[in-house]
């Protein structure tokens, strides 16, 4: 059975998100920082020994993300919004979307359909892991979402980038998830972040 | 004139301590884990290539710290609490120790005298700087006492041991401080943690 991680970028103070996401400043307010922009950008452009630090969560055969992690609509579904990365995403597999908002699944090219899960957590990790079979399965974000999968003791593998700048307020991942034993795996700098992969321990 | 650093270990959810410090649990709360002595006893054995890791503030010609840290006595100093490091402790410069209840400063052995300071943290600092001359100053914790210095601009190098689990609860790190733009001048993973050396940007 594959394994379930979630690889997501945090400041170091810990949020994955400003206040107030919006489509301009979809990882909200930054003091002008543009900190996830420059490390899009950084991950994009990145050296061939800096990609495993980049690149872990793309070879997974199923995505659940969270509907902010999608996009800026926020209740009903007011326009057609296909998500953040054009008509042929990076994903290539099915992206389970939580949502308490209905809508048809949207496929996508290359492979990536948006299915738009409204019966919880259990429900969209029980899809993915049909759509997975023995592949992993990546939870993308935000951290809302994340919290729920480490409340509920879903999540094998936690791969974080704490990035060079605190943010005070926002989406904080952990928050009231409780106590967790983590096992350090890996650990790396990078010269935009400091790259920590952690096993969750049961 | 010498950096004010700060070195503080935190969970990877950024708490210091846990909830419920006591005098049998100096760090509070931590589901049974034990963690803070098991990184101090991982820190007094540390091989000499890692060595670097755990000494970084020791060079200090001053240190600064909260009460809490100093000990486990609230309110009235209704005994004779001389710290948790015995009669030489490790800091052979002056500590000041701030705190809303005066008492007159405590001569230890080896040169470490504690000094309690009531008049707020530029005071401490003041003392601290006029102390250490030219030498670097620690802010050694817990985070309430950094929090402050962090929110005040004062902390020009910021060193952290994450450790491997979480906490959910406690005094945690950042907390309350305006965002601030931070450089990873160093960062590096040892079997027991990340160890993360950030210089503030002002
Ligand atoms: N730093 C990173 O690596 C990273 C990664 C991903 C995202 N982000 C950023 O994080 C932000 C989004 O994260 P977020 O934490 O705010 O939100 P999120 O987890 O992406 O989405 C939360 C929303 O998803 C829906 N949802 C979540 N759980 C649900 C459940 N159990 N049942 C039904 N619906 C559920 C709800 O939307 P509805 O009620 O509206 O349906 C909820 O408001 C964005 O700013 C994004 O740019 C950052
Ligand atoms: N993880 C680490 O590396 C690390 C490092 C250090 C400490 N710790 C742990 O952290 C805990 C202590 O940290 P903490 O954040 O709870 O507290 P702390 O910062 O050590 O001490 C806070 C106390 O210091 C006094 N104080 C602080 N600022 C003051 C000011 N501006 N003016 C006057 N008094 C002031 C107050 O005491 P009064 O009002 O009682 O006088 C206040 O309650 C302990 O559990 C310790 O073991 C962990």
């Amino acid at each position: 059975m594959g394994r379930v991680i979630s690889d997501i970028t945090i400041s170091a103070d810990g949020y994955s998100a400003g206040l107030n996401q919006s489509e301009e400043r979809p990882f909200g307010d930054d003091g002008g920082d543009g900190w996830a922009d420059k490390l899009h950008a950084w991950y994009a452009e990145t050296p061939e020994e800096n990609r495993e630090e980049v690149d872990q969560t793309i070879a997974a055969k199923a995505f659940i993300m969270g509907r902010n992690m999608f996009g800026p609509v926020r209740g009903e579904w007011d326009r057609q919004w296909n998500g953040w990365w054009g008509d042929n995403p990076p994903y290539h597999a099915p992206v389970f979307v939580l949502t308490h908002h209905a809508r048809e699944p949207q496929p996508m090219d290359g492979g990536t359909t948006y299915y738009f899960v409204t019966d919880g957590i259990e429900s969209a990790l029980a899809q993915a892991r049909a759509a997975a079979g023995d592949g992993d399965i990546a939870i993308q974000g935000g951290a809302t979402t994340v919290n729920q999968y480490l409340a509920a003791g879903l999540i094998d593998e936690l791969r974080l980038h704490i990035a060079q700048l605190t943010l005070g307020a926002g989406t904080r991942l952990f928050e009231g998830v409780p106590p967790l034993k983590l096992e350090q795996v890996k650990s790396r700098a990078t010269t935009v972040a400091t790259h920590v992969t952690y096993r969750v321990l049961r």
